[in-house]
């Protein structure tokens, strides 16, 4: 997986796919400029009157349900249905899922009027999709991953027939068949808003590189952007200039330390 | 009040209580951030479809009118009257109040339906509602303090019993009965937009673990957003690294730094 | 020119002129403290309830069509026009202009309803607005300035009876009559978002302290604000710490290292 990071994030580089982006008002522009750092060209628009227009020209598009009001969820499901007619990917940030009805009522809306090619969250909002006995605190609450959960996130991608990309302090992402677990990332990103959904933007940016790989894809994005933190963790141990050489470094990382650091692995064993 | 800042300041960075922030879109992802940085929770939501359910679970809740609409003010109205049912404290900040007619009723509409635990503003904000020949110039302006404005702002705070914190040279905060005064702050905060709305933020904080004690909650506040910028000021004298430093020290200053500078007086004499 | 920009930038720095935005949710926070940085004084409003009264105020104003929605295209030709009754500089930023039918339309109705002073855009965002052979991708794209589109912007602004103002490798900012070409800038500002949207800002505070010398002012903000890049780009060469040098460096930039690297020139030829 190493060779194919290196390769999709020269292809992001060289091709500046545009990635449309449906997203909340926090992290619109962390999202812009962590996709402009990597090579990428983003897009925000969300008004009915053109988001089908506009996903149609995508490479990707991104739904992030902060911030949601029902006008946007319609938004949403129509940018949505349109990236499906012509094959673009879709990601999904269920932000907050689990915390109100509200939130969970629109990722359940989504994932049935759409076809969802990777659903990005944190444990507590993707495991809220499938068991009522979970309620995340808010959008940034982060449970452990207990190892009897991979496989309620095999089922939930075998279920939605999509890759189901959870981040922690061990990312899993899976498709239901093979299960990747990243351990790459840094604990100050959960003192910087728009980390997680930035996470996502990239995750868009690396399936539209490869829109028919895209379980490499997810696991590509998440090594590189966790490989990304950790850099900027030894530039700075504070948020402030973290946040700033997480930027300089999405842009400027060379393959040589990018790919020295990555820790990914394929998952085996009775837990599946 | 030395040690009670101090003591609250390490109970946010303990707890981590959940801010349910209806703010404006300019600083949105500053107040988060400034949120994240202290150690507390932020989450922000103004849907009507879930303000309601969202107030209810948090620690605390800030209702800040800039970039007001007619539906945010709905949803602010919601959210401050659930809040009200469970005793979290709110927090408002009158962004631009005097500046136009309908920031000013905006803001009397909030007074008249919520009770609100802490007035943040400037003091032309502030003093907009208490005087019609008071109008602010934009949301940055800062007029100076006159020594009898001090009574304007204690029976401001009597009639809607609630703290009156006033941001300026020097910080004026009052319950009605007490006055507190802090010195702490620095002037390139004014060049960097959101770190009123940011102060409003942490207030909010700092009143989450101390909702019995909302005057100390609020002057620590003050005091301890104050220090911070003067430490930032002492590592840039311009906003942008300004910005980034005082993050970080949000984030990272330590008792000792933080208490060898506060400047807080409580005042006393003929003024009041 | 250059002793014009020194002394329209001296006279922003002097009167803090308000600038009221109605502009994008991705730059807010961007456009917010640019204005900021050079000492203006920026208010972001958008609610039809207010922006009549705070347009009238307003030393200028911005409209950018980024995320526009039809509520806030309303808004935008309301403000305009209080704007216009007023004889207030208007800028208007086509933010995607040519990428969706939305937003084109939106930018034709703005221009058909109210008096637009400067028009400030890329060169496809603008030329989208005299050929339909156009198209731009996304908000980030740049494609080349021909030297035969020269008279095309003469044309669209002869035609709006405004200053075509558009960004590029070189500018190009035209009255109908005369064009000026201004080789500030860098390339990096092409991968920090807001960038663009900023320099729209920054012209409606040139524009506000100079209402009565449009072409000149915005002449004054591109040299100003390319040279401000320049200067950053020589503190950092990535996107990150390059946005926090270009705040410094626009609120701190001396009169020496701002105009001996000014490169503007009046553009004479066989072309006009």
């Amino acid at each position: 997986m190493e060779n194919q990071t290196i390769e999709l994030l020269g292809q992001i580089r060289q091709g500046a796919p545009l990635v449309h982006n449906i997203t909340n008002f926090v992290v619109m522009n962390a999202s812009a400029n962590i996709l402009l750092a990597i090579g990428a060209s983003p897009v925000m628009a969300h008004s009915t009157d053109e988001v089908e227009e506009m996903a149609a020209m995508a490479g990707a598009l991104v739904l992030n349900i902060g911030t949601l009001d029902q006008t946007w969820l319609d938004a949403m499901v129509r940018a949505g249905r349109a990236a499906n007619q012509k094959g673009i990917p879709v990601v999904l940030d269920p932000v907050g899922a689990g915390a109100t009805q509200f939130r969970t009522h629109a990722v359940e809306k989504i994932l049935s009027a759409c076809r969802i090619s990777v659903l990005r969250g944190n444990v507590s909002e993707v495991l809220s999709l499938v068991s009522e006995d979970v309620r995340t605190r808010g959008v940034e609450s982060v449970l452990g991953l207990p190892d009897d959960a991979v496989s309620e996130l095999m089922a939930l991608a075998a279920a939605n027939n999509c890759i189901v990309a959870v981040s922690g302090q061990t990312d899993c992402i899976t498709d239901g068949h093979r299960v990747f677990r990243v351990a790459n990332g840094h604990r100050l990103m959960t003192r910087v808003t728009g980390t997680g959904c930035g996470l996502s933007a990239v995750t868009s940016a690396f399936c539209a590189v490869a829109p028919d790989r895209l379980l490499e894809a997810a696991v590509a994005a998440f090594a590189f952007y966790g490989r990304c933190a950790e850099l900027a963790a030894s530039v700075s141990d504070k948020p402030g200039s973290f946040y700033t050489a997480f930027l300089d470094g999405l842009y400027s990382a060379g393959e040589a330390e990018i790919t020295k650091g990555l820790k990914i692995r394929e998952q085996w064993g009775a837990n599946l």
